[in-house]
């Protein structure tokens, strides 16, 4: 096994900061984020411009060779409504360091982001849902099957597929937490990858008990089999969690210094 | 499923004030280290007099006695080699808020403490284990349904007899950590209640990691199905991660002030 993958969840347009550099083509708040992500631990970054159908595909090229070009070629999660940006990033994207991740594909209206991902050998988030919230794992295993077969049929390697259940809010759905864990320990049990926006569990709880939250829900997931997330890796308890989980797994050799590796 | 049990391990002899306080027959500091386990959020307390051959009938009986009466009968955990000072605490057991715990049976030298509990109608922690360490969890389940079987042949209810794996400290047996989590989703699987010195993982790490490395273990195994554990209640980190843990598995309801509940 692999260390768990934290795909660095804070260049995004949603932010004002990154917002106005990437309107005004700055490349310092966002290559800065950037430093600050992989300092604090991430593999990947995702690079969120929101849909953009106008002018998308050229600000994806200078975010990607942006963030490339100053971060030594960090892998990247093109993460857009807009396919077309998606592929113009793609175009300019380097493989060196990791393949491109298409953020995201699910089993309705954005299944052909799974053709997009085949087409241009890269990975796909693929979300485990068609319209809205599945009703049980039953569902959720449905669109897995269906999103699995269509990317294979096109040639996918069936690791490039990370498969996403779509964490839910404890706050009005409490009762459906250890459905979704069970769900991420059958995609494990089938030897399939896994991820997810991990840190919706505790939206909308008070802000200083999200990391608790967070980092508990992180390590519970990853004993089932959780094998990336995107996460804000610059939560030190939530990293302390993945870290901690990963000696548990036996995804890195245990040393006193292990919070800091 | 019920709230996750804390048996608060801070009664022992291996602590100096403890051990004097238990020579003196000295209530006080014994008091009030049960009752700050209580206020953090211990349900038992466990009672260590040590080996205690001599005079141990009598040192058991004076600290239920003891602990019972100025801590509303709180259940305790009686925790000895000397199966005659066992057998005269609960003599003197208020059993209004719990059965007495035994502490413990194992397959090898210790396995009349079945015999003990049955007859007691006592609740008995029962090691997976026969002479040191187990190899495997083949030899882990043995050994459990060696002890299970005596127990219900002697009209033992199943529920009464709480599986340790003994967790394993990661200096030395990390790639032992995730057989040991796999050996409680089995006992959890069966229908069986758990429990084990958990902190044992993080013995001879660094102070101030043990609290991390020791939440994190705990949310894994309360998502493999640990139902119980012997551990520091003051913990804070520790109790964060089981109260967390209690919400996820629906065990408690959420509220944003959960931690402190």
């Amino acid at each position: 096994m692999g260390k768990f993958i934290i795909i660095g969840e804070r260049i995004h347009c949603i932010s004002p900061v990154i917002k106005k550099a990437m309107a005004e083509r700055d490349p310092e708040p966002i290559i800065k984020r950037a430093q600050e992500q992989l300092a604090a631990g991430a593999t990947y970054l995702d690079v969120n411009i929101g849909p953009q159908e106008k002018g998308g595909e050229e600000l994806m090229q200078w975010a990607v060779q942006t963030i490339q070009g100053a971060c030594d070629n960090v892998p990247l999660c093109l993460d857009t409504s807009n396919k077309r940006a998606i592929e113009a990033g793609i175009a300019v994207y380097n493989r060196t360091k990791g393949k491109p991740i298409v953020n995201s594909a699910d089993a309705g209206d954005r299944i052909e982001n799974i053709d997009l991902a085949a087409a241009n050998d890269a990975i796909v988030l693929a979300l485990c849902s068609k319209e809205g919230i599945s009703a049980d794992n039953d569902e959720r295993m449905g669109y897995c099957q269906e999103l699995l077969e269509r990317g294979m049929g096109l040639g996918m390697d069936p690791e490039d597929l990370w498969f996403d259940p779509l964490f839910l809010v404890i706050k009005g759905m409490q009762d459906k937490q250890l459905e979704v864990l069970d769900f991420i320990r059958q995609l494990s049990d089938m030897g399939l990858n896994s991820t997810g926006g991990l840190s919706n569990c505790s939206n909308m709880m008070p802000k200083e008990l999200r990391p608790i939250m967070d980092g508990v829900v992180m390590a519970m997931a990853m004993y089932a089999g959780l094998t990336s997330a995107i996460a804000n890796p610059c939560d030190r308890r939530l990293m302390e969690a993945v870290r901690s989980a990963d000696v548990i797994k036996g995804n890195t050799l245990y040393a006193d210094s292990y919070l800091d590796l």
